[in-house]
């Protein structure tokens, strides 16, 4: 088996995975082809793939079609390259949403490659830095990446639940983590869908007394479940004005364009408002941050370091996504479900569902 | 003296100053009363009162009227309640734009009574926390007020440019201060009226490498005679795309809307974009916050502690504003003067030219 990973070094490699040919279009099976193996590079066998509201964003909106969307990718080791040393044949393999970078700007230098200041290069749609080639993502057979954007499987957790660890995870870990939250620290979580039940998880984790914000009623008792200490329905005026000054910190999850002003009003002095959504504006009132002189801010998935880091702090804690397994041929009910909020809280695909496209010799 | 304050104290106080009567009027002469010296005040005679575009704010907008607008004010102590040791008869003394707080909460525990959990008295406009009268500015014969708000002036300043240090001043200085500006940053200023040509002198004498953005290519070789290291025309696409990802910190001191995203750019990974201003809205693409983990944030002038420290570093560095003294029946004319963008950099009424109102006791 290593020979045959540097005998296919440098030659494109045949792949077929579920596709969406034009804007808006349902997803079909399809065939393409993936970079041969670089000496860095592995390739996997994908068995598990998590469905992110960003494939829907994606497949919506500008992107470059055809689109192979998805990046919370579980698999299985079947090459390597040539000078490949952190994988063996065989190994339970991870990868996200970034799969390469500049490597050497002040962000790829802490490992922040999330904030590369030459642009990342994404697991879909993006340009493949070796030979130019489109990305395609991990509804699909295989991938092949580097090493340096790849983890191994943590010990103790199922494979499939562990696959939104890899988006919806990080992207909540790594600004809890900037943002310091743990022991004595009385933090917010707006939404409890994908992003939200993960950041509930975590903030629980971290030791932070967590407070559930969510429209829907039905998702209370589920919050406090997952490890909030309180769950307050966010359209509730008079609950909302009680939490007044309130929180160090609150990360809100829900995609589309709301009022923000109720949660800055809840922010103490110095605290901050980490939005995940990226609306084309943001509807707040400005005196709102002078008074408390409060923060907004976002922030984008995470960098390697962190991915590590919440993997190894995931296998310790006994955390992983709470999913539902669809068959590959599923998704776009699936993504209507998504769409509808009826999804707890992470669909991923069994890619071993998957049927190669027929007539096909890929 | 003492015996005088002591006989007045809980007394009315006659006063008589510069009022507008309704929205948008000019400033007429007008009587009225202040509070009576309580145990912990002090009265002092107005000798220099700075105009602030907030007095310009408060004329045009939701205001309660007849308005004595005014809170950059130096005078001299005539009298002074039962209980004072901070000042004496005849000291020199500085009031800003607060004057009163709850005193107990969490930010007024430590001394940063703008962020009162209570809400702060303002020094005109406010409802008096003692007798529940409406606070008359600066811009008059008189001001009483608890010693608590009151600071020396600092030795071998003038006193007519030190004025607008308790606004403009501490305006800028709290944030600079509280983002940490110094040594080894690079520091972007907004804006080169009365708030910016102090934050160029602050950030200068700090210790950072200053950049001054503005409109007006007047105003570049003036921001590098007061201490900015570089001068940038901001509607200049070609440079503003050449500062992406330069600046630790923004200050931006532009009170009405405009464009964000060309300093949201501007700013390195983790940086803070700080506008004083409050519009309404504010005009910035939400990526931008996402791409660098960047902030978006506001400060609200500042408390006792940063006003006196504030007054300390511009003793020890010779720091004061650059001021253009005006007689007070000039004052129309010198809104009408900073509206158009053509003060450099503050106005400070000289409060001798205060002619009491004929026919009246006061």
């Amino acid at each position: 088996m290593p020979g045959a990973s540097v005998k296919q070094n440098r030659l494109m490699r045949p792949g077929y995975g579920l596709a969406c040919l034009a804007r808006g279009d349902r997803l079909v099976p399809w065939t393409f082809e993936r970079r041969g193996l670089q000496p860095n590079d592995i390739a996997l066998k994908i068995q598990f793939c998590g469905v992110c509201h960003s494939d829907l964003h994606a497949i919506r909106g500008n992107s470059r079609f055809p689109l192979v969307p998805g990046h919370e990718v579980v698999g299985e080791v079947t090459a390597i390259g040539a000078e490949v040393t952190k994988f063996r044949i065989g190994d339970a393999v991870l990868v996200g949403t970034i799969i390469d970078s500049c490597g050497h700007c002040s962000s790829c230098n802490r490992h922040l490659e999330q904030y590369c200041l030459e642009g990342v290069t994404t697991t879909y749609d993006g340009i493949d830095r070796h030979d130019g080639s489109i990305t395609r993502g991990g509804y699909s057979n295989e991938y092949v990446v580097d090493t340096h954007f790849a983890y191994h499987l943590p010990s103790g957790l199922d494979p499939a639940s562990v696959a939104p660890l890899l988006c919806a995870g990080v992207t909540t870990w790594s600004p809890l983590r900037q943002w310091d939250v743990g022991p004595g620290k009385t933090i917010g979580i707006v939404g409890l869908g994908g992003l939200g039940h993960m950041a509930v998880k975590f903030a629980h984790a971290l030791g932070a007394y967590v407070v559930l914000f969510s429209t829907t009623p039905e998702k209370l008792a589920s919050a406090k479940a997952l490890g909030a200490d309180e769950a307050i329905i966010s359209t509730d005026d008079v609950q909302m004005a009680a939490q007044a000054s309130r929180f160090d910190f609150i990360l809100d999850t829900v995609s589309s364009r709301h009022p923000l002003n109720p949660y800055l009003r809840s922010l103490k002095l110095d605290g901050t408002l980490c939005c995940l959504g990226i609306p084309k504006d943001m509807d707040f009132s400005p005196v709102l941050l002078t008074m408390g002189r409060r923060r907004l801010a976002s922030s984008g998935v995470g960098g390697t370091l962190e991915t590590q880091e919440m993997l190894d702090f995931c296998s310790q804690h006994n955390i992983s996504a709470d999913v539902e397994i669809i068959a590959a041929a599923d998704i776009d009910n699936g993504f209507e479900r998504l769409e509808r909020g009826e999804v707890r809280y992470r669909l991923v695909i069994d890619m071993s569902t998957l049927a190669q496209p027929t007539g096909d010799a890929a």
